[in-house]
């Protein structure tokens, strides 16, 4: 199947032309735009797959988008839960193993804007932290919906911090029974996405306490609510927390548990047991609790960040060669957006970002996978660098992308700011993203606070041998590094080498300034621990620049491994390599100056180069945007969609909106008409 | 009436109680809160005036807001409209005289959450464009509602560009009429406010044509709806535009025009005139008929900007001193989040900003007033000052508001994602505003136009008497400057002249560099308009440059003033001066550094300077935001009430959401209950 066909995939008035404005960019690709989705997809079968699934649903009016712009927040959860039955009616009839890559992309093909996720973090969390037992009790129940389980972590008052939950479990030892309690009004679990309506059950994280000892939080099983009628059961208080900015087709909730009594069987025990009498017994390391999070978190990247910032990018892109606006000279007619410098600097650096993230979340997969078994199977090795490696680009991820998800829509002017542009939803996930899962200013911090444990280890010893003991990814802060970046012509800043080397020595040397400021403080008399919050400003900085060296890594590497097997796409991907690493250069100046390690000519040729760069891209960012292969459904996107006829589409869509459809004017009748008959006398 | 039980306006089962780790921040005040309050209300008299509007609104649930929250788009513009309805019965009882200071409160009051203010958009565009005798005809209809007008200038395709609006007013001598009409699909009217809904005439800007020529933009009144049954009327078609990322309150339209006929009067001719044999006639300059943006940019920027982020400091801030996380030491109990290093750099700067525009505004207020009037009366010597001046603001307190508002909303955590927190509102307006009256990056590049071109004189001549000439908010940039920063201790760069002297040379040096980039392009063979195109990333920074030091400059000039007849609210204000041009320093730090205008030890005093600002402000923080008076009915916020109860009330309004309040769970019967009663059978 054409790629071409299948991405027109509304099958409206106008699919059947493609706009001329946005056909000229693809008349002569300088690559084979197909080989780059194989790519992408991990290979040539996975597109067929993907496009197959595509396929299934493109067809079902239930499964058509444009509807849930007009709905309300209700309305859209609704709609998202029938998509869920939908999908496991269609799952059934076509077969489709448990797991399987077609979840994935009716996922991908549905946008997402399908209810019940929380109920897969919650049954990943069994997964991770349940004996076999309990896994073998618990899965089976929730992958047939027999009962739908929150993850139930987030309190009112507590977040990211989770030594702070306040939710208690004791163990009676006289009944083997859990008590469950919200002792005060900021233990309500606030937030837990699947709570608000849907949920039977809650995996509820709380401090438990027995043998008279508090232990830390542990993930407890809870029935919630009735299996016959759905209504609390007793001790529970559950309901809606209200309006969002986003995300309506979760039902985010809150839960108030009344000394709420479970079987001592339902606290998860692969790590952790409490004994019959009471005796508490641990297997691993406390932070293995956080696992669960760890697993969210690696999907949230490619599910929700990676897919958004890439949509953002191929609807503001498409948009902006149709959209026409001011003439570059008098003479000539109106020009395409894209072709002003400015408009190319708002969009390509997202493109870049784009790209650098999929090769990122490719990374951190394979990290995952190689490291999840063995941290399951009680061998902790890995799960420091596994939770470095994944808070971290969780927080520059979420930062990044809902930064280029906003830069994407301001792109689109203001019909980026309605709805039917899909650039709204998209923007208001990507900003939601920045807080849950850990809060990112917090999730840094806990990066600098690894990155400062390691290279304090590294540095006090004298013997290589103990560096080499150095996680993999933070190994370059220690190793030897340049100290002027050799740079002399403008050419020299597309080495790879050169910008890694550059962003290496930014990362090491904010690194070693907040760990001098923190000794100097302590020195000055502060304490550790003031002196960690009066050096915390510098330690974000530092932690910053460490993921964005390791985010230009993966890129660089994962286009070694093309440059013999596919050189026309390794040219346009080695491109968005360069421009992305020196975007981050160029908006972080300051730190690269600061100690001479570039000079003001350099500059002068990095931006050059820069804004090389950007014309470049330039001419294949439609292609770029294309080899993504999202379809027009998918996309959801009066601006966005393959073949250019943004402003029809505008027109005809906004006609859906209610009040072209009404004959009932309240807002008149009520009191716009009464306001203009009062013609100066009393109202 | 006194400043406290004022604020405390919901009057709610704990507005009597403040919350102690609030009232311990208001202990020990360094200076007197109402003082402040009295300077930025500009007299203790309007203070006075100001809290007597708002009480009047307090008792009326007809102006409760709360319920917003959970309103869908066409529900918020009904109860706007209603508010507007009472407001105009309110007003006549008590015998408001137009245009008084009591309207400006009580919008103030009221969150400005009320309909039809671009009716009043309108009304001043026929006051700034219309001959005495329209103003004469219109202004009276418009005061008393008994038309309804919309400004339609934005159309499907065009926007900050108005030279390539579409829609065509061409004269018939014959009938001595206008023919108003829509050419194409991109030449519908698309966005203006009033119009979905509400219009009963457009302001219709349109290409003039007559005697064969054409004319540029201008106004034109519109009937478009029957001032009886308020049908569209023939020859129009008119509707909603749908959905939208906020400002629910405004019916956002398009209108379509099909050779609609207009009398020649009907054309607003203070400043041109087409005679009834069709000769054209202008005074003054073509840009005059910008002079209504003008007008709109100066209100929106004390509106929606400078209240919008002065209400996201007040909820954001207080919420952070309720709110704990985490633990500074091991052996303290959890902070209030506000004491975390990280927390103060996120909110001390929109809280700096908050005050920096409030002088701002004041300044361009006093510009806007002393050159208005003259304009009107065809001196255009100010004008493009005046321009230039709004220009730059409306762009750079839109970008950086936009930016303040969404910092104080991550700053909220998860709550902040919770509509009752105000916070989405409050984002979703100001990024609104960084598109809406002109693109911000269309902006930026009309002022970075309007100093190459001053300067470009001002180089160009040898006389110091044509220097002279140059417009007053640009001479410094070709004053003589220092090369060097003089600072040598970090107590420096706390004088005023000191940073001035910094913003100065960076605005002027980015300045020269991009205009030495320009020539170097046409010397190398571009024609100027390509070199434009490809030197406006680097104008672009020059132009923000510019915009910084006029805003840091307004915010010294304004606290000389006060020096003496106020020291203690001098000194609090003086900090965040200072901290307002140096953090604008480090997020720069690049342009500083490039040419060694600064040193990497005065990087670091300047750095220490800083931090230490954070430290001293955040003790002030909570009666500087107090000092704004917003009352808790205006904030609209769970999180952000004077008395610091968070908590219960985040609970108390979540009880409002529908779906706690209906026995019926639609989700629940129609997919969620089948869904688990399949248990694996089909489905």
């Amino acid at each position: 199947m054409g790629s071409r066909a299948h991405r027109v995939s509304l099958g409206d008035a106008w699919s059947g032309r493609v706009h001329p404005d946005i056909e000229s960019e693809r008349r002569w690709p300088a690559f084979d735009v197909e080989r780059l989705t194989n790519l992408l997809d991990g290979g040539a079968q996975n597109t067929a797959l993907r496009r197959k699934v595509e396929t299934l649903v493109r067809d079902d009016p239930a499964f058509n988008l444009i509807h849930t712009h007009f709905m309300t927040q209700d309305e859209h959860f609704q709609a998202a839960t029938q998509r869920l039955f939908l999908i496991q009616k269609l799952a059934k009839r076509m077969d489709w193993p448990d797991d399987s890559l077609e979840f994935q992309y009716i996922y991908r093909a549905l946008s997402g804007d399908i209810s019940l996720g929380v109920h897969s973090v919650a049954m990943n969390a069994i997964k991770s932290l349940g004996s076999e037992e309990q896994i073998a009790k618990w899965v089976p129940l929730c992958k047939t919906y027999q009962i739908i389980v929150s993850y139930a972590q987030t309190e009112m008052g507590h977040g990211t911090y989770l030594q702070g939950l306040e939710t208690e479990a004791t163990y009676d030892a006289a009944t083997q029974e859990f008590v469950i309690h919200s002792p005060t009004m900021t233990a309500t679990k606030w937030w837990p996405g699947d709570l608000g309506q849907a949920a039977t059950h809650a995996l509820v994280m709380a401090q438990l306490t027995c043998s008279g000892a508090r232990w830390g939080m542990h993930a407890f099983m809870v029935p919630i609510r009735s299996l016959q009628d759905h209504t609390p059961l007793p001790g529970i208080t559950v309901g809606d927390i209200g309006p969002k900015m986003g995300i309506e087709i979760t039902d985010n909730g809150f839960l108030r548990l009344d000394h709420v009594r479970v079987p001592r069987e339902n606290m998860l025990s692969r790590f952790t047991q409490v004994s019959p009498d009471g005796t508490y017994v641990r297997h691993g390391i406390a932070q293995v609790n956080y696992l669960p999070m760890v697993v969210t978190r690696v999907y949230m990247l490619r599910n929700i960040v990676l897919y958004g910032l890439q949509k953002a990018c191929v609807i503001a892109t498409r948009y902006s060669v149709i959209r026409r606006q001011s003439r570059i000279r008098p003479s000539d007619p109106e020009a395409k957006i894209l072709d002003y410098q400015t408009q190319q600097q708002k969009l390509i650096f997202p493109l870049a970002m784009g790209y650098a993230f999929h090769f990122q979340v490719a990374s951190i997969m394979d990290f995952f996978h190689r490291s999840y078994d063995a941290i399951r199977n009680k061998d902790m090795s890995l799960l420091p660098e596994l939770h470095a490696l994944t808070t971290g680009s969780k927080a520059m991820m979420t930062e990044f992308g809902a930064h280029g998800v906003e830069l994407c829509r301001r792109a689109c002017g203001g019909h980026g700011y309605s709805k039917l542009s899909g650039m709204p939803s998209l923007a208001t996930y990507l900003l939601a993203s920045c807080t849950y899962e850990g809060e990112n200013t917090v999730l840094y911090l806990q990066v600098a606070r690894f990155l400062v444990k390691n290279c304090r280890q590294a540095w006090e010893a004298s013997d290589p041998a103990s560096r080499k003991s150095l996680p993999q990814s933070v190994s370059y802060l220690t190793a030897a590094r340049v100290d002027k970046c050799p740079a002399q012509t403008e050419a020299h800043f597309l080495h790879p080498e050169l910008y890694m080397q550059a962003w290496a020595h930014v990362a090491a040397r904010l690194l070693e300034s907040s760990v001098h400021h923190l000794q100097m403080l302590v020195q000055a008399g502060a304490d550790e621990h003031e002196a960690w919050n009066q050096t915390s400003v510098l330690l974000l900085q530092a932690a910053k620049a460490h993921c964005y060296y390791i985010t230009v890594k993966n890129f660089k590497e994962a286009l070694e491994k093309l440059e013999h097997g596919e050189p026309a796409v390794h040219r346009v991907l080695k491109r968005l390599c360069d421009l992305f690493a020196l975007h981050g250069i160029l908006a972080d100046l300051g730190s690269f100056l600061y100690d001479g390690f570039l000079s003001a000519p350099q500059v002068n040729m990095l931006r050059t180069t820069y804004l090389d760069l950007l014309l470049q891209i330039r001419k294949d960012a439609i292609l770029l945007t294309d080899a993504f292969d999202f379809t027009d459904q998918c996309l959801n996107s009066a601006l966005g969609c393959y073949d250019g006829n943004v402003y029809e589409r505008l027109f005809q869509w906004a006609q859906m909106s209610p009040n072209n459809n009404s004959q009932e004017k309240p807002a008149y009748t009520k009191y716009i008409r009464p306001l203009m008959q009062s013609r100066g006398s009393k109202l």
